[in-house]
């Protein structure tokens, strides 16, 4: 085992990690800032919780009546429920070790205002894969696929619920029509670049359940200027110096 | 009638434009060099040619066997013959006053390896409707829409052609999912900014027949530095000073 204890720096939150299973990156920020534009006092199911990183900054960003995170890997499932603890944030949050593919069977129909997720991004075979078992489940579609998350989000979200979510430009087309398919229509979708001269390298989207189609396409995030330097916006974002990037 | 020539100072192509219809824009400018990697000697078809300008633009950057444009608007027809004789392109060129919904009476079936279109940008209904007939036409889906167009589409293109389309990025979620349900899979995006700072306001989208799945989003093409001047890759894409914008 080889954790450490990260201070978030915001809130006076602090994570503990293990870069055994693999550390949160920019896109769990970047959701967790996007995400922020739902309602209040929601009920909120963040589906592939991994170490509870997106709880813990929703929990510093917005005021939540609930949350449930599930997490299908057992080790990472007592780790965000160690995470929890650290931060005594019980009251808010509950950890589940539940597979999406089986949501339906553990939590109600309709039940939620908002889910959240950083889903793998990667087909299953597809890319390269990692040999550590635990980075390969949460990044490639092993245990539970695109379709899986949003077939049982449309089960789970309430009437005009809504769904984030954080992947790769490249899977896009997958992502929209599956969504639309299941009833979840896309309503904003936000590229993030790295450099604004190169492709995106990460794309935000928010579904709402049983709206009307019209599709508003924010301005882009850029992470670096020319000079490699954060940009203003990434400053905005993490409210200070990025870290564990 | 209020027409005038213009001089599109590309090859010494000139193009007659009647304001009273509508004058061509950035639009056709940056979609004829998006489509300018489409293979070379193929035999193309623009679906609504308007004037022809997309026509000419192409004739001026790629090596084509044929190419023909059909369009609905008798007097946009005409205006289009005009501009192919004007250019004595009527070799390579033919203009046809044709109905997209009727292509599959008039053209046959695979018979292309390429499609260019610039369709109407709104639907039936929706945005400020503009009290010229011509304009509406080609600006809203009133006589074609766009599931009209992928779906002809998939009756016009060989096997593995292309089509090159502009339209607006509020219009994605159904370009996407319509190509994907006429076997026209996406496989490159690329969004254009007036500036980096703001949302994008036009989207150029290759499709492929019956190509397996994986789309590319390209960088973006922003149009104007932040002091309001053109950027270095408008002068690129027009080979010198922007006109008639």
């Amino acid at each position: 085992m080889s954790e450490r204890i990260d201070d978030l720096q915001l809130n006076n939150l602090k994570i503990i990690q293990n870069p055994d299973y693999f550390c949160f990156g920019i896109d769990a920020v970047l959701l967790s800032h996007f995400a922020s534009q739902m309602k209040n006092n929601a009920t909120v199911l963040d589906i592939g919780t991994g170490n509870g990183i997106l709880p813990l900054l929703l929990s510093a960003k917005k005021s939540m009546k609930h949350l449930i995170g599930i997490e299908i890997q057992k080790e990472l499932f007592e780790l965000a429920t160690k995470n929890i603890e650290l931060n005594k944030l019980q009251n808010l949050i509950d950890i589940k070790n539940v597979n999406i593919c089986d949501a339906h069977n553990v939590l109600n129909k309709e039940s939620f205002d908002t889910i959240v997720t950083n889903p793998p991004y990667k087909k299953q075979g597809s890319g390269i894969v990692n040999d550590n078992k635990f980075i390969q489940i949460a990044k490639h579609e092993i245990k539970c696929t695109l379709e899986d998350i949003i077939k049982e989000s449309n089960y789970l979200l309430k009437d005009q619920g809504e769904i984030y979510m954080v992947h790769r430009p490249d899977r896009i087309v997958d992502i929209l029509t599956l969504m639309r398919q299941y009833n979840i229509e896309p309503k904003i979708i936000q590229y993030v670049h790295s450099k604004i001269s190169q492709p995106p390298v990460l794309v935000l989207i928010q579904g709402v359940k049983n709206a009307k189609p019209f599709l508003k396409t924010l301005e882009p995030i850029i992470i670096y200027k020319d000079n490699g330097e954060y940009t203003q916006k990434i400053y905005d974002i993490y409210g200070k110096e990025p870290i564990n990037e």
